[in-house]
């Protein structure tokens, strides 16, 4: 069911069959979710709670606990877990006391609940005609296929650094994934809103394409809509992603 | 989008949450596939050649080829670099010279285009609302996703010996699954149209499911349909499966 249609943008990208996607921040809006299920949560207990630092106090330990691993100060440690040892520090932190072990465990999959952004089930759907599309994210496969049967993602397949045991932009992941996707490096786009996992996927001979994720620290610390960086494509969204690789629109 | 139903049939299924395929005979009629395509190409060309023998040769060198792996006389090998060893030999065996090597690459992808039996789409589909259905095949990844995409298997993942480096039935590969789903083994059924595999599966914690499918080897040499085993479930087909584990019936 690949649907040939000339590729006008860039005559470099032809030889791509697929795309892998940053999904954290670039496919699915981490930090809105979580300030709305803890919202929802909060206030059927009549707790209040800034959920937005909240949130974004988990998201800031998210990159030294997967350093650690990488430096091997940890062994191999899914994301899940990671994200267990901070939520158990932060429920101290925001005096949440008294839950019960099977909330903490709902809580921790919270992760797992993450909402996309609004173009990105339509953008991949359009891509999926004409790509191979996967995730290429640290989070751990069980909570990718969760999140992908909850939010209606339709990926071909979920690749994740816990194939590789090495958490991005560690090189193996990224070189990893192009070899199970019978390609070579040049032949896979990694797709991300943040531009040190673009210049390590670069380093590795991946083609890049930045999607820009403005709201994804919240509306006071909007990120900007491009950046500086050698990207093979700049895309407003996924939709604006689809238009630049000509992915055919669907019939519907 | 989980549906709940009473589970009728086995109440000891009721904590099953993923459902791993099977895929070469079980989920694709990878014989009946090869000859279709091997008697298109020969009339396009003129040649006769008994293509069921063609197919049967090359399956027959597929456990071999496999084995010398498992016994670490071949270190870690591709299913598609396996396939194309044999394919070698048998175009010699069979005598067709002169084929260029992009006709050969060609020939070793029919196994990336094998056809589903005709149950699997509409079983898959139906079963995929109420679990996780992925593939635990000895196909490499590119391969199994090949395959998805031009059949229209619906696979939640795809998950392949290949990620783990051992050929079923070797225990990594069903343990491994089980882990990366973040199930415990009982929490996962195979589901295979190969006692052996099942009897592997099994050994591992995991639940069972035998599917019959008695045209695997062709209508002279008929399979049966229920076979001796301990399996938790034998079904006719995925719509049976589908009826005994109560997934729901789509509304279509």
């Amino acid at each position: 069911m690949i649907i040939s249609l000339p590729m006008s943008a860039s005559l470099n990208l032809a030889g791509v069959k697929a795309l892998t996607f940053d999904v954290f921040g670039t496919a699915v809006d981490w930090r809105g979710s979580i300030i709305r299920e803890g919202e929802q949560w909060a206030l059927a207990r009549g707790l209040h709670l800034d959920w937005a630092r909240f949130a974004d106090r988990w998201r800031a330990a998210y990159r030294p606990s997967m350093d650690a691993v990488r430096r091997g100060e940890l062994p191999w440690t899914k994301l899940d877990d990671l994200h267990r040892r901070v939520l158990d520090d932060l429920l101290v932190e925001f005096d949440l006391t008294g839950l019960t072990e099977e909330e903490k465990d709902h809580w921790n999959r919270v992760w797992h609940r993450l909402i996309p952004w609004p173009d990105a089930v339509a953008g991949l759907t359009r891509l999926k005609q004409k790509f191979i599309v996967a995730t290429l994210s640290n989070g751990n496969v069980s909570l990718l296929l969760d999140m992908a049967r909850h939010a209606g993602l339709p990926w071909d397949t979920v690749l994740s650094a816990e194939l590789f045991r090495h958490y991005k932009p560690d090189r193996e992941t990224y070189l990893g994934a192009a070899d199970l996707l019978g390609c070579q490096p040049g032949q896979v786009m990694m797709v991300a809103a943040h531009p040190e996992d673009l210049h390590a996927a670069r380093a590795c001979g991946l083609k890049t394409a930045f999607v820009a994720r403005p709201l994804e620290f919240g509306p006071t610390h909007p990120r900007p809509s491009a950046v500086s960086g050698n990207f093979d494509i700049v895309a407003a969204d996924f939709l604006d992603l689809a238009d630049q690789l000509s992915a055919s629109k669907l019939e519907t």
